[in-house]
């Protein structure tokens, strides 16, 4: 046990089984964890914490207790889309279904879309996300409601968007945003440049700077696909991550998403710069971008972040998906069962997630961390019988076990209920979300 | 609407959508099903049905209604091993952790196992399977017990097993299941030979000739791995579909499990037999045994089954999963986003099943059909909104939106209950599983 000064906590948590992902990976049986003012004061055995008076109690019984998991690359928004337009090349996918409906976005619509995906994450286990969108501000707004932790990112174009008439009222839109959310305690705000092919060089070099003004992430795609990789060639006569170096783009303070098309010199670039990679398998194997060389990052000693990319891609945001689809596919395409195994797999959607968001102290359950915490029901048929609970979360788990989704100390969702949202109106939104994509055909 | 002579029936469903893959492929919204003596009768439009007296009413409502997914290669029993041991080699997995347990494998065991499986299966969506085991008379058991629909098969192997002390007695066995479930309404019986490198000519050959007296389908793992084809061709210089055709094991009457290492004439071969493959995606990429080439088998106009394998290597038995992972696995590795559309997913998931199963009248709502059916919930927030069904099913639903499951007309689970299982019961024995398996390490 990790002893207190204080022996009362706003909420005491019980659960069979607590895996607490912190340094010792510890998986402690009939366990407690006590939580005050939004964070994890305590945890051990539950006869160990016996002695601590709680406010609150939460008894979870047959339970498995672990740490959110960190979606670390999408746009939430992009549910409006989900299966609009499947089984597609990337550009035409891009350019006949999802940029004509972009260009007409409200923030109203990105703000319904994003509840859909809140509540989608919520259901299925994720605490806390990295989001690129237009009219992020509207992202921010059902964030804030959903009550999940986002670090945002108004997607930085060098032509206009929804949300700015030029790129340089985009950086104004950045940091006014920087200003709004400083003093979120779920909120924060990065430097998003979408990718090389729809920026400049000075685009990109503004970008740098104002993330170092402001000492905020800045994240990019990078790497995509081929397709991006011989654009860039031809543009600037460098490789995206040669170029993006060249701009002093990668730094510990940077995430590239997707680096699906990497040479072995540029992986020692992006591992050399100690910038994150957040691999989106999903996407990547549903837009038939390539498969990126996550082994060879982990052989690096990187540890990239997972995320599920747009649900319009995916076509859901579902980080189990994400690391059942992560572990597999590395095995069968490096030939090596022993690829990616499952515990790597749970670091990436963990720990590596929080490097990439910029908060290292989030994906795991230890003292002084953030109370962002799931349970997922250990009596569900596909979690029986039991022998590493890492194996099941990673080959077994659909995330649709879930019982209970706390961040910041406040449950979210519990059996069946969600606290901070109101589904059934969600769901005539839905509704209305699907009539606005269908008129702008 | 299909117009009945009866205007009565024993069960008329309600929903809101009906996927029927009937021939026309039709979807039908606010859509009712008659069901009389286990098959249905009719199906329309709710309107088209109001007629009907019906013995029972079963309301859906905001859900979709489908045709049950087959599971058309599995060892259901082996969810004892789930998440026993992984990411390891396939024959590290096979010789140190599964073989020597199977080894030592008592009817009761394999029975509960299977009664476990079959909670997994029914609970996602999940309504016939194929199966492949050691004592499987003790899985029938689990299998009538459990409500679902088998195709079953006593594994063939030239060497003894837990059930037979001759490969002659294990064939005396089959010839005993075949007459045992001769008039069973749901559990069929199989030939299975294991494979190619655990049995001779002359086994291989004896088989064949049993499935075609007893008029059975005939079911073998086949060209699993690089390893077996490299044995095959060093023992008798064919490589397994070609010794398997010689041995004239190919032919309507059978189906082959995984079919990964294939070449080109290989392909042309198992089209010409009209012989059924079945794809099992996740198993072959968590033991990296390879990506079977499902894309030129469709071009080839073959329809293959889709399997999950035992939970031992997969580690579900989610039908679902397995669709999401072969829609997404062909894209990537062929490179081509169209390959793989969710439709033929589908397809091969539901009527590629039944005939791999020798069951074509499985995998579709339609009059006279089996009445093996599910509902999903349509109000599940990773299925929102809604533009095509079938989309869904494939890239964004888990299978635990399951409302209702059905097979010959009887539900054996609805809204969180199981009706033909005693599921607290099933928890025990899952503990009594557990403490098997690790005391026979």
């Amino acid at each position: 046990m990790h002893q207190t000064m204080n022996h009362s906590c706003d909420l005491l948590i019980t659960a069979d089984l607590l895996l607490t992902q912190d340094e010792q990976g510890r998986v402690i049986e009939d366990a407690a964890v006590a939580v005050s003012q939004g964070r994890i004061c305590a945890l051990g055995r539950r006869a160990e914490l016996a002695h601590m008076q709680a406010a609150e109690r939460l008894c979870l019984g047959r339970s498995l207790l672990m740490p959110g998991l960190i979606n670390a690359h999408t746009h939430v928004s992009m549910t409006f889309f989900r299966g609009l337009a499947d089984d597609l090349p990337l550009m035409e996918w891009l350019h006949q279904h999802i940029f004509p409906r972009e260009k007409r976005l409200s923030a109203e619509i990105v703000q319904l879309g994003a509840l859909l995906g809140c509540a989608e994450m919520i259901r299925t286990g994720t605490t806390a996300f990295q989001d690129m969108y237009l009219l992020e501000d509207a992202v921010a707004l059902a964030v804030d409601q959903a009550g999940l932790r986002c670090r945002m990112g108004e997607v930085i174009f060098a032509f206009p968007s929804p949300a700015y008439a030029s790129a340089e009222e985009g950086l104004a839109l950045v940091r006014g945003q920087a200003k709004r959310y400083k003093n979120h305690p779920r909120i924060g705000v990065a430097v998003m440049p979408h990718t090389v092919y729809t920026t400049t060089e000075e685009l990109l070099a503004a970008c740098r700077d104002l993330a170092q003004e402001l000492d905020l992430p800045l994240h990019i795609h990078l790497s995509e696909s081929p397709a991006e990789v011989e654009a860039c060639l031809a543009s600037h006569g460098l490789r995206p991550v040669q170029y993006c170096r060249a701009l002093g783009l990668l730094s510990p303070r940077s995430s590239v998403a997707h680096g699906v098309v990497l040479t072995d010199e540029e992986l020692d670039a992006l591992a050399e710069s100690r910038c994150h990679v957040v691999h989106n398998p999903r996407s990547n194997m549903k837009l038939a971008s390539g498969i990126a060389p996550v082994p060879g990052m982990l052989a690096r000693g990187m540890l990239p972040g997972l995320g599920t990319d747009g649900a319009s891609s995916n076509n859901c945001l579902n980080m189990f998906a994400e690391m059942s689809a992560c572990a597999l596919v590395h095995k069968v395409h490096s030939m090596q069962a022993t690829a990616c195994p499952a515990q790597s797999v749970l670091d990436m959607a963990t720990h590596g997630g929080a490097l990439a968001l910029g908060w290292p102290e989030l994906g795991k359950i230890a003292p002084g961390a953030p109370a962002d915490m799931i349970a997922l029901d250990l009596d569900s048929p596909n979690l029986l019988p039991l022998y590493s609970p890492v194996s099941h979360l990673v080959y077994a788990a659909s995330g649709h076990e879930l019982r209970m989704s706390m961040v910041d100390g406040k449950v979210l969702y519990q059996d069946g209920r969600y606290l901070s949202l109101d589904y059934p109106a969600l769901l005539g939104e839905a509704q209305k979300l699907k009539r606005w994509v269908l008129e702008k055909q």
